[in-house]
C-alpha cells in the first residue's frame, strides 16, 4: 500500500522503516529528522504535509503533542489541503484526546477518515514492531486499517469511537505515574527503616504488589540509573493530558495530580529529561538523602 | 516438631492444619474460635498461650494487629511465662514493626528467640499452602524453620533483622492500596469520558500499566463484586501501621496518606467490610455516578 | 481624562460608572452587554477595540480569561491596531501571567505600555470603588494610572514587573481556595464527632486559626447559602492559572492541585456555578451526609 | 479557692503563677520542673497527684498529650485515687478527644466532675492571662469554673459535651497547619515566578486572602526566622490527634493528611524544634532553593 508517514522521531522511524520493510510504498517529509534515513530505505520524498497526502491512500502522523497534530493536519498546506476520495489518516501520537476529536470532525467535513491509535511500548518495541495500539474510531476504518498497524505492532485493540484511543492512553499513563511513584514511597519507607529495598522488592514482587512497573522501574531505581527510557517531561506533557481530560469529563483525578506536582519537583531540579523512574528523587529530595 | 499455633482465624485455622497434615504435632488454645476444628484434625488443647508455650518447641502467632501480639506474648499468662529453653517464636500476623520489635526484645531477655513473619495471599493460599512469608530476624534461627514455614508457603524469603518483615509487609500493603486506588482513578476516567472500562482494561494490561492488582481487581469493580476478598477494615490497619512506621523513620507518605484518607470515606459508607477494590467507590461517590 | 472602557460586566459596568461620576469622559464598545447602561450614563461607543483605542489616552480592560484578552489587544481590529503615542492600556483581568506578559510585549512594540492590574474584592466592591488592585510593570507608568485607578480601588499596590500583578492575584486565589477547603474539612470534623460547627467557628475565630475566610465562608456554610458570591468555575479557571504559573516556574503546588481536584467534584455535581463555600459539598458527598 | 495544679512547664507555670496572683492558694507537685518557681510564689506542694487532689476543690492539668494525662489521672497514686467529694478536674491539655472521654468517664464513676478546657494562645498569652479556653463537659460545672478560667484566659467558651474542646482545639490545629503550608506554597510560587513575596504579602492580606496566619508567618518566612513559637513536634502530636479523631468519626482529612506528611519531611531534616512557619522548608526541598 502507498502510505504517507509524518514524524520521523526516536519512535517514528522504526515504526516507518518497519513499513519498508514489509514491502510498503513509503512517503515522507523530505528534509526533516529522519527523513535521509527513510530516503535511503527507498521512501519518496514530498515538501508538505499536503503533498504527502496527496501522494497516498494511509497517511500516518506520529507527532509530539496535540498542537503539533493540529498543525500538521489542519494548518497551512496540511494535510486537509490534500484531502482526496479514500484517504484515511491515523493518528498514532499520544495527544488530547479532545484535540483528535476536533480534528477528526475538520477531515470528517472533507470526506476524510480519522482513528486515533496511541501506541505504549517506547523505542525497543517500535524497532522490533511490538508496540500496543489503542485505537479510536470507526469500526469499519479500523478493520482495514488493522493489519498494517500490526506490521509495527504487537497488539491492535479497537477502544471505542474517536478519542477513545487517547483515552485509554492517558489512562495507561495515569496509571504508570502513580506506580512508579508509590513504588518509590515504599522503597523509601523500606530504606530509611533500615531494611534494604532489594530484598523488599525480591520479596514483594511474587504478589498482590507486583506489577510491570515493579519490574522495570525498581531495578533501576536500586542501581540509580536515570537515563531514558521515558523522560519525565514527556509524561509531564501526558499527565497534563490526563488532568485536562479529566477536567473536561469533570472526573476527579486526586493521585495523578499529586503524582504531577512531584514531577514539577524533578523539573525544579533539572531532571526533566531523565527517565520517570527519577520520581525517586522526589523522595530524595524530602528525606534529604539517597538510599 | 512439636508446635504451638495461637489465632486460628480465617488464615491461621488453614495454616495450621497445613502443619497437621505435614506431620506434625500441633497444641492450641482451647475454647476459642477454631479450636474445635483443629481438636478434631488431631491437635491437643491449652487453656493459655503460657501452657502453649510450655508445651511446644517452635510456637506460631497468627493474630490481628500488635495489641493482641502484646497481649498474647506478654500479657498475663503470656507466652513469655512458658519461656524455657530452646523456644522459637514465629510471629506470622501483620502488625506495626515496632512492636515486633518490642516483642522481640523481651522475649530475648528471657531467652526466647522470635522472627517476624508476616505473610501475603490471603486465604486461598493459606489454605492451598502457598503463601509468601516475609521475614525480618536471625538468620539461623531463619535457617532452622524455614522447612517448617514451607509447608504453609509457597515462598519464604529472609528480608533482614527483626521488624524488617512487617517493614516489607507494610511496603507491599502502600503499593498494593495506592494501585488499586489509581486503577480505580483511571478507569473512572474512561468511563466518564465515553469510552469502556472494560475494553481499556483489555488493551492496556499488556503493557506498563499492568499488574497484578489490575488483573486482580479491574474485573471486580467492572461487575462491582465487592464481597472480600481483603476487607477494607484490614487494610486501613495496615495502612495506619505504615504511616505509623513512615512516621517513626521520617520517611514521608503522602500517597498512602491520600489513599488512607479515601478508605476513610469509604468507612464513613459503611462499606470498611467489603473488599478494598471498593476503593472505587470513592470515585463514584465524587462523581456521583456509577460507571 | 479620555478613558476607555472594554468588558462591561458584572465587574466593569459598576468600575466604568464610578469613572464617569468621577468626571472622566469614558468610551465603550457599542451593542455589548453593558453599553447601554454605559451609554445612557454619558458614555460614548466606538464599534470595535480598535476604534475605542484610537479615541483615548488610557484603556482598562476587563475580561473573563486570557483568550479573551488575546483577542481584543491582539485580534484582528484589535486594541493594537489602534496604537499612538501615548496610549497606555491597564488590564484588570485575572489572566494567566504569561498571557499578560506576551500582550505586553507585543503591545511594547508598538510603543504601547501596559500594566496587569487584577483586582480582589468581587462585585460589591466594585460598585462601592474599594477594589484592591494588585499591579505589575513599569513603574513611571503605574504612578502615572494610580490616580485613576485609586477611583475604582480603595488600595493600588504595585508589585513588580508585568505579569507580577496577575502572580499575585493567582497566589491569592491558591491561599483563598485552599483555606476555604480546610474550613470545611475542619468544620466536618467537628460535626461528625458531635460538636456543633456553630460554637466551633465562634470558639476558634478570634485565634491563630481566624482569617477572612472563616469569618466569611464559615456562615454561609453553617446556612448553606451558596449562591454566589464567587463562582466555583471562576475559581477554576484562577486554579488552573495558578497551576500552569507552578508548572512554568517549576513551583510545586500539592495543596491548590488537591483542592482543584475537589472543585472537579463540585463540578461534576452540577455546582459550578455556586459560590466557592460549596467545597463544602466535596465533604458532604465523601461522608454522605450534610452537617 | 484551693486549687491543684499539675504540669509547670512553658505553659503550665504562668498560668499558675496568675492564679497565685489572683489570690488563689496553689497546691502543685514538688521537686518537679517548675515547682521551685512556683513554691517561690506561695504555692505548696505535695508528692503525688493523689496528695494533690486531696487537699484541693478544683485541679487544672496541662501535660503534653494523652498519655501523660491518662497516668497523672487514672495511674498510681493518680488523681483519681485522691478523689472526694466536690472535686472537679479541668484538664487544659491538648489531647486526644477519645482520651478526654474515657478520663472523664473513670472520674465520674467515682464521683468526680471532669472538663476539657485545652487553650489556644502559646507563651505569650499564657503570661498575659489572654489565653483563649474552648471547653467541653457539664454545663453547670463549666459556669462553676468559669471564673478561675478567666483569670488565665481573654475567652472562655463553652463548645459542648466532654471532649468537645479538644475536637475544637484539633480543628483549629488542622487549619492553622493548612493555612500556614498554603502560604508558604504561595509564596514560594511569586518567588519563583520572579516576584518578591514580601510585595505579594503586603497586597493580598486586606483582602480574602487574609489571615492570622497570613500576619503572624509570612514575616517569620521571609526573614527566615524559625525559632519557636510553636514547633514542629507539637503541631505533628496535634495533628496525629487530628487524623485519630477523624478517623474515628469516618471524617476524611485529605489536606490534613497531606500537611502532616509535610511535616514528617521536616521531621527528616531535623527541623521537628523549629516553629511551625519551617513548613517554608518543605517547598524550599521541593525546589532546591530558598527565596
Amino acid at each position: 500500500m502507498k502510505v504517507g508517514f509524518i514524524g520521523l522521531g526516536i519512535m517514528g522511524r522504526p515504526m516507518a522503516l518497519n513499513l519498508i520493510e514489509a514491502g510498503h510504498e513509503l512517503v515522507v517529509l523530505g528534509g526533516r529528522t529522519g527523513s535521509d534515513a527513510l530516503a535511503d530505505a527507498g521512501a519518496s520524498t514530498r515538501a508538505t504535509p499536503r503533498a504527502v497526502a496527496e501522494a497516498v491512500e494511509l497517511l500516518i502522523t506520529m507527532l509530539p503533542n496535540s498542537p503539533d497534530v493540529e498543525e500538521v493536519v489542519l494548518g497551512e498546506n496540511g494535510v486537509i489541503e490534500g484531502a482526496h476520495d479514500g484517504l484515511v489518516v491515523v493518528d498514532a501520537s499520544s495527544i488530547a484526546p479532545a484535540s483528535a476529536r476536533a480534528v477528526h470532525d475538520a477531515l470528517a467535513e472533507r470526506g476524510v477518515a480519522m482513528l486515533d491509535a496511541p501506541v505504549s511500548g517506547g523505542e525497543p518495541k517500535a524497532v522490533d514492531g511490538t508496540l500496543a495500539f489503542m485505537v479510536g474510531g470507526d469500526a469499519a476504518v479500523f478493520e482495514a486499517v488493522t493489519p498494517l498497524l500490526e506490521v509495527m505492532g504487537a497488539s491492535v485493540t479497537h477502544v471505542g469511537a474517536i478519542g477513545a484511543g487517547n483515552i485509554t492512553k492517558l489512562a495507561n499513563q495515569a496509571i504508570v505515574a502513580v506506580n512508579i511513584a508509590v513504588a518509590a514511597e515504599a522503597m523509601t519507607l523500606a530504606a530509611r527503616s533500615g531494611v534494604d529495598p532489594q530484598a523488599v522488592y525480591a520479596a514483594i514482587r511474587g504478589g498482590l504488589a507486583g506489577s510491570t512497573v515493579l519490574d522495570a522501574k525498581v531495578p533501576l531505581m536500586l542501581e540509580r540509573r536515570f537515563d531514558p527510557g521515558f523522560r519525565i517531561a514527556l509524561h509531564i506533557k501526558d499527565l497534563d493530558n490526563v488532568l485536562d481530560a479529566g477536567h473536561a469529563a469533570a472526573s476527579p483525578l486526586p493521585l495523578t495530580a499529586a503524582v504531577r506536582e512531584m514531577m514539577t519537583t524533578l523539573a525544579a531540579g533539572g531532571h526533566a529529561g531523565e527517565d520517570h523512574s527519577a520520581l525517586l528523587r522526589h523522595y530524595e529530595k524530602l528525606t534529604g538523602e539517597a538510599w
